[in-house]
């Protein structure tokens, strides 16, 4: 049978989605479709809007074959380790490409690109090291400026954020299995033609967020398929955003010292004494953010500190592992028939597993449960079963 | 001039704290009488049903001279701690007499006792681990018994907590400054005959509290003097008990490692595991601690413990130190006139003082702040000045 895999957060599963796999089914001829979803929080360091499951229902319900949760210490980080992570799972299910959306939309180039810098990897770690010497320099920019610096001119636009995610699926795959083939889509309104009579289908899933938690569900349906409306009409729990979490981030950030926060992952250079000083006058999450970003320390960077520190992620990142969120028929069958042969651990039950292997993973559902009205998913890492669609 | 002190919690001020302090006056003729009060939370392990300058001004409107904080990190100690730092305070301030209520009354024993029990210091000590060789007996309990063994026949009943509290006085004079003169009277209901028409103006602050978290002010203000009653509805804010901290507690009772916590002060034999369990399961603070208490660690002690928790009571405890809560003019004259000779630094304004000395007592205002309608007294250690009445 032959695989395609895709990494996805579907936070929540919309139009753009249900058109790239479309697409990925049209363009690559696969038996079975696998998604690495993002679990509980998503990779820009927030919680996703929805839990888990309800997620995984939409993937299902859209045509997903199987979907696979990005344990938490991988799919909130940056770039690198998020797509080294998802084709590491990819990889050990067999998938024979991995299909994405990117802003550059030639296939080639990534490879090409990523060759490139495999085989400078010394002079380009310097050319980072040398940027981030200015302390105005975020290392995202830092990656940037030394990117194109080595390439010249610029053949693909890496400060574009779908092309520096394609940029690291193919040094992953370089690095990991150069037998995986690489099929990226662009992702410009333009190419939607074809599927949706009008771009007032398509939205993108940051503003269908905005619409939802303002409570226009009405307006949100425009850009979500039937599926996706019917799974978020059933749901009776909160929706998600980072304000339901910021008094647990506020408690903890004065209640910890410098010194304990400076363990956790993704805080380095002091920055925790900023993020404690925000937290005393912060009324709410938005304003601590912009009291505590710098020039250096990106929005998106703070925010991704801010949540290692919600789950306080000491520890070193757990093992790569594969935890089987749901799947149908197809990819009943699938799994079956490369059982003997999957390179990594497969978690089905969680009770059975390893509990070291999920330790982190079961933290997340833990903390992310801990807002009034999602007390039926609290021990949903051992009740849920992997939902099963016909 | 001639100082009484007298060590307090005023959460609330009553009826009962009222004859107390009028006992104190009536025998012990000080000119100037200096209350030990612990600030946001209180040695049971909980937070004070008020704020401390709420509680401060109810003191002063009762005719107290001077009102200083016990540090927290004393405050909400074992009575061993607590005592011998509230004494030292006293002790620093030059008072004459420790005035306290009992339920044995009689201050020669206290004395005896506590003369008892330093001489033979190693076999008591000794006593005391045996009795904890039985893992179903707590600390308290083998202190306990520890002590009537030793005291052969009971002079005074030590399972009586204000007892046990005087002990610790007693035993704290002898071994700081044995000139300070012991002064008890008994607190049962039947001394209180010559001031209250009836019982009925007395009861517990336990049952006080409750009436006032019932928001029945009415009943409440049968055991409250007129004046605080007149401060308890001014008040804006709620009135606190665990359950306002409880969501906190178990946001990072869940959040922690077993490791981490075991490095808090009053962790000790796993008890962390114990409790991380409950959290889980528990939805409120008195479920948590029903699930959480076994034979060996009682009620208190799990409160007590859980109060470090929230606190991330870590560091070793700080430097005692005075803090003045408030004063009236005899206050002011008094310290006026020790000013050059008082032993700890005083504090008057937070911002002036050395941080290290103040660190967990700013973030203990802190945490206790966080629950919505505290917010006017977020920064009050460092915008609310001692209060001074005339």
């Amino acid at each position: 049978m032959k695989a395609t895999g895709i990494v996805v957060e579907y936070n929540p599963f919309h139009n753009g989605h249900r058109l790239h796999l479309n697409k990925a089914r049209e363009l690559t001829k696969p038996d079975v479709v696998i998604a690495v979803m993002s679990g509980s929080f998503v990779q820009r360091g927030e919680p996703a809007i929805l839990p888990k499951w309800e997620r995984t229902k939409m993937a299902l319900a859209a045509g997903v074959d199987i979907v696979v949760e990005l344990p938490v210490s991988f799919a909130t980080q940056h770039a690198t380790i998020f797509a080294e992570e998802s084709v590491r799972i990819l990889d050990a299910l067999h998938v024979n490409t991995l299909f994405f959306g990117s802003e550059h939309g030639m296939t080639s180039d990534f490879s090409k690109v990523a060759h490139m810098v495999t085989n400078q990897k010394t002079t380009f770690n310097l050319m980072i090291k040398q940027a981030l010497e200015n302390k105005k320099v975020s290392y995202a920019t830092a990656y940037t400026l030394a990117l194109q610096t080595l390439l010249g001119k610029a053949i693909i636009d890496v400060t574009k954020p779908n092309n520096i995610l394609g940029f690291h699926y193919a040094l992953a795959i370089e690095k990991q299995n150069p037998a995986i083939q690489l099929k990226s889509i662009p992702r410009e309104h333009a190419n939607y033609h074809d599927e949706f009579a009008s771009h007032n289908q398509i939205a993108s899933a940051t503003a269908i967020r905005k619409l939802i938690l303002a409570g226009d569900l009405h307006q949100a349906a425009n850009y979500l398929p039937a599926t996706s409306m019917e799974i978020l009409q059933a749901y009776s729990g909160p929706f998600l955003s980072w304000e339901n979490y910021w008094s647990f981030l506020r408690f903890r950030l004065l209640q910890a010292t410098s010194e304990e926060l400076s363990h956790i992952r993704s805080v380095s250079e002091g920055i925790q004494n900023r993020m404690q000083r925000a937290a005393i006058t912060a009324t709410d999450f938005s304003a601590f953010i912009e009291q505590a970003k710098t020039k250096r320390y990106s929005n998106a960077r703070i925010q991704r500190t801010a949540l290692q520190i919600l789950l306080n992620a000491t520890d070193k990142p757990s093992s790569p592992y594969i935890r089987i969120l749901g799947m149908n028929k197809v990819g009943q069958k699938y799994l079956a028939l490369h059982k003997k042969n999957i390179a990594l651990p497969v978690v089905t039950t969680a009770s059975k597993a390893p509990s070291e292997l999920l330790t982190e993973d079961l933290k997340a559902t833990t903390i992310y449960t801990l807002v009034n009205g999602l007390e039926s998913y609290q021990k949903g890492d051992f009740q849920i079963p992997p939902m099963i669609t016909l």
